[in-house]
């Protein structure tokens, strides 16, 4: 963990009481903290526009009734299994189950995966998050 | 405009210099500027959710050679001219215009209208950008 | 315009009255209407990570009070006026302005200017609306 | 699985061949797989802004050599037990660690477990993957 630096930040009245409002209700302990994470999210946005390396989450959506959908859904992570960590499996229902998969990469090949998975006929919904592998964030 | 509060901030050493590095490209001035923003961009969010009054700019692109369609998107923008306040008109070239509407009012009303907008049979594209009155984050 | 092509789509009954609920909602005026929305958004999302030309809408709101406020805005748009059709001004209270610029060109010099125009101190807040010339989505 | 029905839909000629060339780069098997995705994701934006009963996914980046912040990330799930189904923790290097935490539940509570989550002293990062039960998108 790097060493704390301490600076001064000047805001308009009004304003500081308005963000101290919304930092009070988002549980953050202190204005700091808050920054910090205003911060770090715009930087997770600008590693994966033009990073090389960054962990996210792919959650899929779907019917594992749908014949031969298991074994396409598996084939392709194990195309990408440069990228992937594990996967996470949740029955939501007697149909639908929710896949979570962890992933770590170029950002480019993260977003192709997540497309390919999305496309499979019976994949009901797919989303990508887009996190950070926490070492340029801190 | 309201007072200037100063306050102190601590953050890592290895994420300021970043924050400044992204500071210096995007033009801000000092670094209350940029935190500003950050903050603004929030509560922005926040008035869209929870607000009555906001601010704000439907585009939308379309074809004039399609029949009745620039008397239909002037007859909706009549039904909806309380919270119109001007609009721009565009040439894009021989058949595409760009028409900005800057509008104000209640964000469940004008995002009513950025629909029925985009949903005219020959409008293209639409997009709602979301801003504010700036009374509340100044 | 171009001709029209007409093909058969599959879709499961119970999404299809759903659909049709939220098109009739919207105000489509039939489901090929509502389809080719869905699939101008993509390319339009598409043109902005790829494309050349792209058009807009970037807002600003301001206090028109701050000093040299007006000035600065207006030196950078003078600076990037070959991607400025025009600006549209509106005074919403006695204090702030929403500034409603249209512009056209290349992806990455527009959302320059947005970020430009956004970090000088007096903005309140900025938004970019990433549209289309159109020509790419008919 | 609810029964197909088929219909037709009409589309501009150059619009169509630019949509099969983005299914073919998505390996999407065919118009309607790649229709009934673009539909199913209105559906689950709408199901996050007005439904009782979501699925997604939270993701967090911290280090977990800051003090009891183990402990808090544990406190706070066990508090939110209802909505959350299973938890998955990634070691990414000696300090980084990626969750993922599979929720289901009313959208607002799990609004609120991942904004708390994501306010603690010492998570550097944090998601919320909007994702659908699949019950209402089949």
């Amino acid at each position: 963990m790097s060493s704390l630096v301490r600076f001064g930040v000047s805001l308009e009245k009004g304003l500081l009481e308005k963000f101290d409002r919304l930092i009070k209700e988002r549980n953050y302990t202190n204005r700091s903290e808050a920054f910090r994470d205003l911060i770090r999210q715009e930087f997770v946005k600008k590693e994966w526009r033009e990073g090389e390396d960054v962990a996210g989450a792919i959650t899929l959506i779907y019917d594992h009734h749908r014949k031969d959908l298991l074994s396409k859904i598996t084939d392709i992570q194990h195309n990408f299994q440069n990228i992937i960590i594990s996967t996470q499996h949740i029955h939501l229902d007697h149909d639908n189950c929710l896949e979570l998969i962890a992933v770590r990469g170029n950002p480019i090949e993260v977003q192709k995966l997540a497309d390919t998975l999305r496309s499979i006929k019976g994949v009901k919904h797919g989303t990508l998050s887009m996190s950070s592998t926490g070492k340029e964030i801190s």
